[in-house]
């Protein structure tokens, strides 16, 4: 095991990144220190997991909130939900929330944890790849809205999070691909060297080798918690984590939430950015190409899907976080390895990347 | 005009109090200069001031959300109405929100700011007593669960406060009046001198003499304001604030939102505060009695109604956030003008000070 600290003052908290974390039950109790928790998971990663965590705990201070899984029930009224168990158990101020499971599930219990009484504290435990690179570090929290992806939430970080790489084994391989995605991010905004070393570990990682697995988990992390240290409430830097996700996040809205996973649309959102990033003289063509394969190698789709046209997707973008005073902004690559936010788009430059990079009308042709 | 500061490093903001604020427009377009602002009353408040604003204000850059009046409507689902009509309108993170109205307005306003798209800005322009000398200061932002009020929230402060006397005009007297007992509240908790003077000065504040109110405006955010910059998040001193709302919130709760109104709820909560402070051998018979004297004076209610049996306001009063691990926790006075939080309440006491202070089964025979 080995754990990347996120400075924050006296709101920092550790990663705890490893195997066999949630089979030893040292960690748990150690985190939780006997107060009452409730755990807050989902009705496919329950089967798999509650029990393990639950083992570690008090059953006297410990009660469960199973929601039903996917993206679609990210929303006020799962929060609703898990606030009426809190207080039908009458939980106070000093509990805690525990997620146990992706990104749906740690963004939801994270902002019900950042609205309880006004705030209380919670745990991630990140069961997807996803999760563990991305979304259960940062404090990131939000629900979703009809009319846009995380438009409710709040900047809320939890007091630790448990990595446990075992949770892979029962990890669905579209959804191990999806949480590539980020992994490639990090590469893109601020490490070239990590760029390039997944370019020639594209494999391992496709294979879920372990050891593979533990530097990319590991140095996402350390990316992760190096931005979000220097900016958490994204006033400027942070801001470069969302590479790729302003595309992304009008993809998944657009089609309805659940039809792309999140890491999908991001692998997506990826290419038009780095086609956004050669239009404006930035990346060169070697740099997008680079790109566009190590995404496709990664088994990541790269084409955005037909049904949503181009003007659509642009209506989209102006409902998204990155919107300010009317101009939307888009996170550019300068180079590999190297990110800056830009107000200066025209629209007429986005139509022109949106034509290209649609998905065959025939898949069978491709 | 005068002006309390509330002193909270670079989240301090103005509380301006006075007479024709928002006849003049000056002060909220130098307040909102020149942004986006959604202004959101209800439907009882905006057609007495709606239009003012909207004249302070470019019509371009505005919007209205006009919400049903009422407690009952403090819900998420008011919440995501706003977000809707953020999310049409296309207000990006730069907007501000505007709330113009009473601590319901005021309320969901404000943790609409501190959810959407993870935190905006947002001014308050209270407009009935009680949100002047309590809820638009503080940054506690809140909506109401049907099993517990305030339950889902957020502490977010405004960037500034506009508070005018003028909309007294307009105010109800049950309303009005409902305001009073927060005003004794601060005498209550942390000013005997101001105690003593709103008992001399009970007649012009019940004829709402300007001179009197100006006063007991300005003393009670003064101590509001003080209090909430010692100690914002409520770890400790604050929650002397709370006196008497143990019990009000659960005369709210148990009677069913909008039956009391908060401030009627607050006077009842007073006197069995200062009823279970006698108990424990606080504060003398005298205080209890020139207390429960004062709020009658002001026209305020100091009995519980009879529909709500002692035992159900004690298990209402289980799921208050002033619960820590399953200890109810009562703010007390120990003399009139110093209160503190106690944590060793034996459920036999409160049920013998429940047992007085029930309204007569009858009113007429009273």
């Amino acid at each position: 095991m080995f754990t990347v600290v996120v400075e924050l003052g006296d709101r920092s908290y550790p990663i705890h990144i490893g195997s066999g974390l949630l089979a030893s039950d040292t960690l748990l109790r150690q985190t939780l220190q006997g107060r009452r928790v409730m755990v807050v998971s989902n009705d496919r990663v329950a089967p798999l997991y509650l029990d393990a965590v639950l083992g570690a705990l008090d059953p006297e201070r410990t009660a469960t909130c199973i929601l039903p899984d996917g993206e679609q029930h990210k929303t006020l009224a799962s929060v609703e939900r898990i606030v009426t168990d809190l207080l039908q158990r009458r939980f106070g101020r000093d509990c805690v929330l525990l997620a146990l499971g992706g990104g749906v599930v740690g963004d939801l219990t994270g902002f019900a944890a950042a609205v309880y009484q006004r705030g209380v504290d919670f745990v991630q435990v990140p069961t997807t790849l996803l999760a563990q690179v991305d979304s259960a570090v940062g404090g990131k929290t939000a629900v979703n809205h009809a009319l846009g992806k995380n438009m409710i939430g709040a900047f809320h970080q939890p007091i630790a999070v448990l990595s446990d790489f075992d949770t892979f084994a029962t990890l669905p391989a579209r959804e191990y691909r999806a949480g590539l995605a980020e992994v490639v991010k990090y590469g893109l905004i601020s490490d070239a060297a990590f760029f390039a070393w997944l370019q020639t570990h594209s494999r391992e990682l496709q294979q879920r080798d372990p050891a593979a697995l533990a530097h990319a988990i590991r140095r996402s992390c350390e990316i992760k918690a190096e931005v979000v240290a220097g900016d958490e409430q994204e006033q400027g830097r942070r801001a470069i984590l969302n590479l790729g996700h302003t595309f992304g996040h009008a993809l998944e809205t657009g089609l309805g939430y659940g039809t792309l996973l999140h890491g999908e649309a991001v692998a997506i959102g990826l290419r038009f950015a780095l086609d956004l990033s050669a239009q404006l003289g930035l990346a060169d063509a070697a740099e997008v190409t680079a790109t566009i394969e190590l995404l496709r190698t990664l088994g990541l789709p790269t084409s955005r899907p037909r049904p949503l046209p181009a003007d659509r997707i642009i209506e989209l973008m102006g409902v998204d976080k990155k919107v300010r005073d009317g101009r939307l902004r888009f996170v550019v690559v300068n180079h590999i390895g190297s990110a800056e936010v830009r107000a200066d788009i025209a629209q007429s430059m986005l139509l022109k990347i949106l034509d290209r990079g649609v998905e065959p009308e025939d898949v069978a042709q491709s």
